[in-house]
């Protein structure tokens, strides 16, 4: 066992305490990282402010992890002390069901391991990168391309895969309209992944004060969502809508911007039930869908694509004391575009 | 131009009455037909009720139509005199635009001109098939094939396009599990083509007293949905349900039974909004899609399957006197499970 400081939360809504927790003696598959940045992800608020159910306490949240390798088990291949390494939001699966088979762990059929506000196999609640150090099989370990710096690479590992898997898996690419609903912590890199993979990309945002941000990330158009002539003006325009806001929409206005066989894809996920008229869809046989992150295999290749084509999420990097505020400031939606904590500050 | 009788509404929710309209003279590219049998749609009820905006009247209904050809003209190459031959839900469209170019009518850019309660390009209202002539151009109308009866064949112009379509293009096949949600005029079609194309069938259905049809039709399961355990014994069942409800369903609950990439495909349209979770598709990557009957190539293969494969609609022929009385059994469901008028009574 491993004594390490963590931020916590006692309980719902608790604020943030620097705490002590034991992380596991390491197994054979074991990779033991010392983590140097943590990304904020605002899945980490609603777990810590108890919005979902079933919220385990004490907590220590973070999912966007990155660091260096400390230490390996005895089995471990993939990876050697001083590796640069990142961990995203689970750390175990069956291994065995059809989606792990197929790289797409977050399927898991016996259900998998989140890596915070979760149940590990072993019965033992788990605990995530608000910390120094996290011990983790390396199967749930990728590589942090060289030319990546750590504390960029950290919300890549939720809100790039999150992104990145439902874009390419609809074939966002040349020839294609994309638009990208809501420009926040996921809509900013969603905007350089879907310019990248060479679609034509328009952002759809409230205010126009993000425009030339939008532009400066790959955008080719930008509309203001205020206006409603916007509506009219896009009808029938895109062939995906990539929805990244986590309040409820129209869903019936957006799905209005859809061409034939148009599909509009969810990743933020507002509490309150959607309502759509069946004729949005009929008539131009569109598509609502849903993505989940994404697999090991697939967060490797969106590291390395990101990489290659210098995709960066625009962070704000904050002390270990400030995150009971930064919490405010997401709820506020008062960032550019994410947060992330500096281990070496706890 | 030629005088025909016809069965009209002169208003909304008026009884049928015997009338005469007028069809065009004959285009250098039109065919004559004189009509033998015309189905009953549910979409004619919603149409002659007034259910949807901008009913057009007097109407007459009809977009399941079977006959033989009296006459073309000039230019028409795809059909002779005595053809036996079938018209559907549309009567033209641009024949230019991207979707018309690909065999898409129904999605044509332009705005396509329904068989009836519509206005052709010419600006006069279509009159569909409650009749004893209609008129139309060759690009609209399929060959009915030899060894298929004329009165079976007119269901399948609209019931049986609409179920088709959706099952192939979302791959209903070998090793797919299909549900069909209700078997009534559509679902009753959608079991023998989903049999056909070669996934296991299931069927959901309320009462349990159309299991013994169910199977003879081609189906492997039948479940009632009146038993709230089913939901429970089916999570994460099916790769497609086929939705032929017309009514609001619990769309949650359908998704529950959906596997990961599983796709809730609508044909049925509630006039009511429907209602979803967003975590009811992201968890498992699933969507919800519509679709809109088939455009005239794919009518005239789905009618060359249904004849290779015996897929033959279950029909109850009417009288033309009967078409008021049939239209309360349809809303009262008692009907197994399609109403065809024959025409030779009008």
């Amino acid at each position: 066992m491993c004594k390490t400081h963590v931020l916590s939360v006692s309980a719902s809504k608790a604020p943030f305490e620097k705490t002590m927790i034991e992380r596991r003696q390491l197994r054979p598959d074991d990779v033991s990282i010392d983590i140097k940045f943590s990304g904020i992800c605002h899945s980490d608020i609603h777990s810590a402010h108890g919005d979902w159910a079933g919220g385990i306490f004490p907590m220590v949240p973070g999912h966007e992890i990155s660091g260096i390798v400390k230490a390996v088990g005895q089995k471990v291949t993939k990876f050697a002390v001083g590796d640069r390494v990142g961990v995203g939001c689970y750390v175990d699966s069956c291994g065995e069901c059809e989606y792990c088979l197929r790289g797409e762990e977050q399927h898991c059929s016996k259900g998998n391991v989140a890596t915070y506000n979760s149940l590990d196999y072993d019965g033992n609640p788990t605990y995530g990168g608000y910390g120094q150090n996290i011990v983790v099989t390396e199967r749930f370990v990728v590589h942090i391309p060289d030319r990546m710096e750590l504390d960029v690479a950290s919300p890549l590992l939720c809100a790039g895969i999150t992104t990145y898997s439902p874009l390419k898996r609809w074939k966002a690419g040349p020839g294609k309209k994309v638009a990208i609903l809501g420009m926040g912590g996921l809509g900013h890199i969603a905007i350089q992944f879907a310019h990248a993979m060479g679609a034509e990309v328009s952002v759809l945002s409230r205010g126009k004060d993000k425009e030339n941000e939008a532009l400066s990330f790959g955008a080719d158009h930008y509309f203001s969502t205020i206006n409603t002539e916007t509506f009219n003006m896009l009808a029938g325009r895109f062939d995906l809508i990539l929805n990244t806001v986590s309040a409820p929409i129209d869903v019936d206005v957006y799905l209005s911007l859809l061409r034939v066989d148009g599909t509009l894809i969810n990743v933020g996920a507002p509490a309150e039930p959607s309502q759509y008229n069946v004729f949005s869809l009929i008539m131009s046989r569109r598509s609502i869908a849903g993505s989940l992150v994404g697999g090991l295999l697939e967060t490797q290749e969106m590291l390395d694509f990101a990489a290659v084509h210098g995709i960066k999420p625009q962070i704000e990097i904050i002390r270990a004391d400030q995150v009971d505020e930064a919490y405010e400031r997401v709820l506020r939606s008062d960032v550019r575009y994410r947060f992330v904590i500096d281990i070496s500050t706890l």
